[in-house]
């Protein structure tokens, strides 16, 4: 796992946006977020822009925890229930992958285990190893 | 565009995210967000949370922008092109409106016109007038 | 199940399309397709519009399993591997249910259990019941 | 256009159902349905399935006009009017373009213009040339 923390460690945005890592293994991640009053939009509700944030970085510490770079090339996010206060989770979860493309489906929860949204994206892994990367 | 400028000054996730309201008038809107290092993700760039972010706003204000409270049901994002510094540009457009659902397409581009994501999305409008709400 | 069933003979593209009911219940259907000429595309793999309208018709079946009209409102596929023989199996499952939208999983797999794409869509509900139809 | 006008002959599927070609340039296409009884579902207007086959048919005539072949790997559809008789056209654009990966969003339209539905769909494009499968 202490490569891919250190992976969620550098993900600024996910911080700025209050999540925190839960678990990780290969092809699956857990975070967290406990809703504040920066999380909210017009409506009072949580802002869709932070329910995907989320969801994404459960999705990009999955598809990353191969070792092998994978950048989002599309995601779609159905909305069942709009929320309020409370904790969200998402857990990410790898559906499918090949050298080159890898599928997720993310959920997130509320603090009583309801769905609140659904989430799935895919990857392009690249054949870069990480490690390369940090040297 | 006065109640327009109001409904995006109580989005307070689009503030903390840095986004900037430029244009808006009845089924479209215009925001954009100068990068800084708290966009960044895990690979140094923008996060897929942050783009899809600055999307969802330019979509929240474009259809509510009739007065008819719309929630976001479903969105779906197509990352084109990676980038870490300058300004990004959102622009919403009505692409159909029911009285119970309307979609919207929005483009993501750069300082240069160049397009970094596409984003489509689809709301549920409750009927129910914004001003009512207010009261 | 025999409402549903009634409701899948009623379907004529997708007998069009040579797709078998196999199994439906609350929320749930699972359906078949046996690959023939007339399933291919230009690649001469089975043509993606073919392995939607299979998914399609799962995510129709289950809908609408309630006794409560459903009309898709959106879908998104991912294909995850193409493939030209055999047969395919989509099997759609219920992730969110409220009374005016709801939201169906959908995997389609190969005669292997192999993954061949991932389908997601929702429903808007219209509140008048299926019966009423038919009067 | 006479290797787009192949390619779009040796498709069975998008014969099978009944679509015509219309147009086809670089990165662009248009195609037609007339609708007819094996086009409809359950609810007697037509299946999502030959909706989303027309629109994926004018994307993979679009998106493998440049003489590289061009695998789908994604698209989402959103259903804006339903409809039950007349004439079906969908439009293909190309709205971004690299050496792997591209975007195109479809229209489909009726007989008056009306908007039905809107696709968006992304592709793999595997370097080889098209020329090189037909020796």
């Amino acid at each position: 796992m202490e490569n891919n923390t250190e992976f969620f460690d550098s993900d600024a945005f996910a911080r700025h946006t209050g999540i925190v890592l839960l678990e990780v293994s290969t092809g699956r991640a857990k975070v967290k977020m406990e809703i504040c009053d920066t999380h909210r939009n017009s409506h009072q509700t949580v802002h869709g822009g932070a329910i995907f944030t989320l969801a994404d970085t459960a999705f990009a510490i999955a598809s990353n925890s191969h070792g092998v770079p994978a950048a989002a090339i599309n995601a779609s996010i159905w909305y069942v229930k709009a929320t309020a206060f409370g904790t969200l989770y998402a857990e990410a979860e790898e559906v499918s992958l090949t050298p080159r493309l890898a599928t997720y489906a993310i959920t997130v929860t509320d603090q009583d285990g309801e769905k609140i949204a659904l989430f799935q994206g895919m990857v392009y892994r690249n054949g870069q190893r990480r490690e390369a990367r940090h040297e």
